[in-house]
């Protein structure tokens, strides 16, 4: 609101502080694989994976990192927050196309560097593409792929508009 | 088998070229998101990440990266392959355990960065501490967060004893 210098440093210095009463430190092997406190592990560049899954039909809807902030914002709000790397920012999924993901469970794994969603779409829709998942597309392996190596569409209508939707944004996608 | 430079350097160069000769170059955006070519996108270190669920439950069992030769390993034999970050090796999973995983289906994402497998696994386990999933603590979100906010586990048994399959192999979790 405010960009006196003060008001972004305290704004900083407060969502830090969140996340350090969330997130607890990592002390010993045991605690981490098998104890009740939440003391995720963020990679060099202060980012963790996270996995979403459709509540309902259990299909991979994406995959994506969280920094701190993120991870805070996502068990604060119950809704998914991730960190856009194409972006550089946070990444409040559906503020724009409307498709906000609810979390219905979070899951964290063994060694704590993994998060997993589970989430209801209003919609049911994800992917920028247009599809369900960002998953729409299948990869013949093994004898399958002595027939054929094409991939093979697994969604064949899109579920919105991406154009409708997202207007001139840029495309995410880089090569 | 054999120790002379020579073998080594062509079973690298036979690695490559069979890699080659599965993944497509990425031409254009279109090309990536509506096309039928495989073209993955590899990380500055080399890596895709992988997402792995169970093909009956649809519970997601692991996140791990692949490399090209990992990748390559997965669809040419239809058993998941990875490569080991904490050995800096390749990595077919169950080599040791005996719980390998048989690739039902392998999806690639939008922009081909990460990759989805559906697997069955003799035995149902695939978490190192001995559980099914790696996934086996729920973080309480949102609302539920104000009733409690320790970790919550969804799995009460382990599957498999880990000391009797791994013995005293190293731990791969790091603090």
């Amino acid at each position: 609101m405010s960009n006196h210098p003060f008001s972004e440093e305290s704004s900083v210095v407060a969502a830090e502080a969140s996340s350090e009463a969330l997130f607890g430190k990592r002390v010993s092997i045991e605690q981490v694989e098998e104890g009740h406190d939440l003391a995720p592990k963020f990679d060099a560049a202060g980012l963790i994976p996270c996995v979403t899954t459709d509540f309902a039909s259990g299909e991979v809807l994406m995959v994506a990192v969280m920094n701190r902030e993120a991870l805070a914002k996502t068990i604060e709000t119950g809704e998914a927050h991730y960190w856009s790397r194409s972006r550089q920012q946070l990444w409040h999924k559906g503020a724009t196309s409307g498709l906000v993901q609810k979390v219905v469970e979070m899951r964290i794994d063994d060694d704590q560097d993994c998060v997993w969603l589970r989430v209801e779409i209003a919609g049911g829709a994800s992917c920028h593409v247009g599809y369900r998942s960002c998953f729409y597309r299948k990869v013949p392996v093994g004898a399958e792929r002595a027939r054929h190596t094409a991939l093979e569409f697994t969604e064949h209508e899109k579920t919105f508009d991406p154009k409708a939707v997202y207007g001139d944004a840029p495309n995410p996608t880089q090569l």
